[in-house]
Formats: structure tokens, C-alpha cells, sequence
């Protein structure tokens, strides 16, 4: 297919194929002519991915070259290919909280316990922290910043629904066929899906509160 | 308690606690002299509400304004008191999506479909919409718009656990002891909670992953 069709099933513009293609996300066309290139499915699938990374993902171009040069690789195993994208993935909206180095090795106690009574430890690969990792150390700095509870007895219902989060999200991603199509899937659906999710706590939130204290089955009136 | 102790004990700078004085947000204290005031439990329980409004939920002093006048109505049921502070949380960091009148408009058909299958509609109270459901139309306008899945198959099991999380974090409220406690701490629970939910999901997404795809117990390799 030629650039302009790419762009149209991709949904992405021809002048961002362009500057992927320059900054070397995505593989050169075939040559047809001295103007023009052909593209095939696996440009169009490696378009939908870089896509994810770098417009949902928010992530640096040269953390995707990086992420891409392990999805390329086919000396590495399934999990390590579809992780990577995931495992690079910049902690989100949170700003760092006010740095107390004491408070902030304790955070790192506590979530390395809360972690280790889910069986997910070590979370560590080659000595580097995963975003993730460091996302929920910033989050339970700031949570004993502002005083309120951060230990383990009140964590772990929280780590026991993310578990079943995961399970969810990961049977959505095995919809997908090619490794790429579910790499692709697991880096928007991660971030995609994490609005949705916090929509809906603060929508039961609302409810729960309703229901315990005022005894109603779940709805507020109209 | 004079000024200073207030500010101890609350954690609140002094400059931030004669801000909110000016403000209306807190009730002056009892005049002991010309140039001081003294402060009680109520004022250090208020102060706390009012920081977990304004330093923590970023609401405008407007809204937070409202919501006290709503608090100290004690003409009202303790849901109506309780709900209102986290009913009026702004909806955090989703940016809106790039407007697409139809797209949104069938987001809001899939949002209320959902919504009314887990009996929580209508969500609606005195014809304004609560920030959180805004929040959820925006989010599945946004996958919309990346051509991602948002109906209401892959939306209902998120959810079911979002009703999960919700009874989770009403346990954690209700530890608190008097209305304005409880009121304080699901303002800044709800806020708070937010990055340590997305970062173990994250966490949990890398192992479940792992798990399925190398047939692994749980933990990636040290």
C-alpha cells in the first residue's frame, strides 16, 4: 500500500509516518519509484504499535527504539518481548512527592512486603526499578506525607484486586493475534484503561456510600 | 490550642492556616487578646477536611466553599454530607478528548448502559452530571478515538472490581470516628489511592504476563 493508505488505516498522518520513518520507528518502504514507497501489514501493524507507545504512552522516542529493538529480537522469549513495552511505560501523573529520604525507604519496606506476600518478587530485572515500581514507592511517600494509612494489613486488599485486574486486562490482550497486535494492545489498554478504571471506583465509591448509609440498594434519586 | 499548635499538630503552615481563616473555609477561633485566637478539636478536625479538599482533591476554594456549607447542613443525612466531598472531586488528570459530538454521544449511550447494569443509575442528581461519570465519557471517547474496544462486554468486568474497590475503601472510611472524619479521609483516600492502584496494576499486569506466557509461578528472574 502507498503512504496515504497506510495513514488511513492507521489513523495516523502522513506527516508523523514521515517523522517515524526519519527517526527510524519504522522501517523503510519498498521502493517503487523515486518519489514513492509500498508498504505492507507489518509496516501497518508496527505503525499501530509505535503509535501506542509514543501517543497513548507518552513515551520518550528513544525509549521506543529501545523497546522495539527487543520486540525485533527473536532470540528473546514471548513474555519478554510483550513485557518490555509494558515494564517502559513512564509512571503516569504522579509528581514526585516532597523527598524525605527516611520516609521514602520505609515506602520502599513496605511495598517490597507487600509485593513479596503476592508472590511478585523480585520485581527487579538486571538492577534497574520498573516505572511501576517507583510509581507506587512515590505513592505511598505521599500518602504518609499527608498522614494517612500506608501499611501492608491496608494494601494488600488493593494488590489482591489488581491481580484480578491483570487478569482481565491480559485476557484482553490474548484477543489479539500477532505478538506485536498483543504488545500494541497491552501498552494502550494499560494506559487507556486507567481512566476508566478510576471513573468507575469514584462512580461505586459514590454508590457504596449510598448503600451503607442509607440503607438504599445502590442508586441515588433522580 | 493557639496557632502554632494547630499548625503542628495538623501539619498545615501557619501562612496556609490564616489563608483558609481569610477564606471562610475554617470558623475563626475564640479571641483571647487583641492578637491571639485560640483553636479546639473541631478546628484541627475541619482543617484536615479543608487540606484534603484543597492539597489533596486540588478542588477550587469555591467548590470547597459549597461543600462545607453542604457539610455543616445538619439538616441533611450523613450520605448526603459524605457523598458530596468526593462527588466533587475534580476529574483528575484525563485531558479531554479531541471533541467528536457522535463519538461522545455514544460513549454516554455505552456509559449508561453499563452504569444501569450494575443498578447504579441514575448517577444523576438535580440534572448535573457527577465528575467521575465525565470522567468515564471521556475516557471511552478516548479509546474510541485510538480505535480501541470500549463496549460494554470488555467495560462490565472493571466494573464488578470497581465495586470491589469501592467496598474496600468504605471499610477504610468507616474506621474513621465522627462524619467529618470519615469525610476528610474519603477525600484524600479516594485521591491517594489512585497511583498506588495503577502502579500495582501495572505490577500485576508484568506477572500475569509473565505467568501466561512462560508458564511461570509468578516472579520474573532476579
Amino acid at each position: 500500500m502507498r503512504l496515504a493508505e497506510l495513514s488511513a488505516r492507521s489513523g495516523v498522518s502522513t506527516a508523523t509516518i514521515k517523522y517515524y520513518l526519519r527517526e527510524g520507528l519504522l522501517p523503510p518502504g519498498r521502493r517503487v519509484n523515486a518519489t514513492q514507497s509500498s508498504y505492507d501489514e507489518g509496516h501497518l501493524r508496527k505503525l499501530r504499535l509505535v503509535r501506542a507507545m509514543v501517543q497513548v504512552g507518552r513515551m520518550p522516542v528513544a525509549t521506543v527504539r529501545e523497546v522495539l529493538r527487543t520486540v525485533d529480537d527473536e532470540s528473546l522469549d514471548h513474555h519478554t518481548r510483550l513485557g518490555v513495552a509494558v515494564s517502559a511505560l513512564p509512571h503516569g501523573a504522579g509528581e514526585p512527592p516532597a523527598t524525605d529520604p527516611a520516609t521514602e525507604e520505609a515506602a520502599r519496606r513496605v511495598a517490597d512486603e507487600l509485593l513479596a506476600g503476592m508472590g511478585w518478587s523480585p520485581v527487579h530485572e538486571e538492577g534497574t526499578e520498573l516505572p511501576a515500581y517507583r510509581m507506587l514507592v512515590a505513592a505511598l511517600t505521599r500518602l504518609a506525607g499527608f498522614g494517612y494509612p500506608w501499611d501492608v494489613e491496608h494494601l494488600a486488599p488493593y494488590a489482591r484486586l489488581a491481580r484480578q485486574l491483570a487478569v482481565t486486562d491480559l485476557d484482553h490482550v490474548e484477543r489479539y493475534g500477532s505478538p506485536e497486535e498483543q504488545m500494541e494492545a497491552a501498552v494502550a489498554l494499560t494506559v487507556l484503561y486507567e481512566p476508566v478504571l478510576l471513573g468507575l471506583r469514584r462512580l461505586a465509591d459514590v454508590m457504596e456510600s449510598h448503600r451503607r448509609f442509607t440503607g438504599a440498594p445502590g442508586a441515588t434519586e433522580g
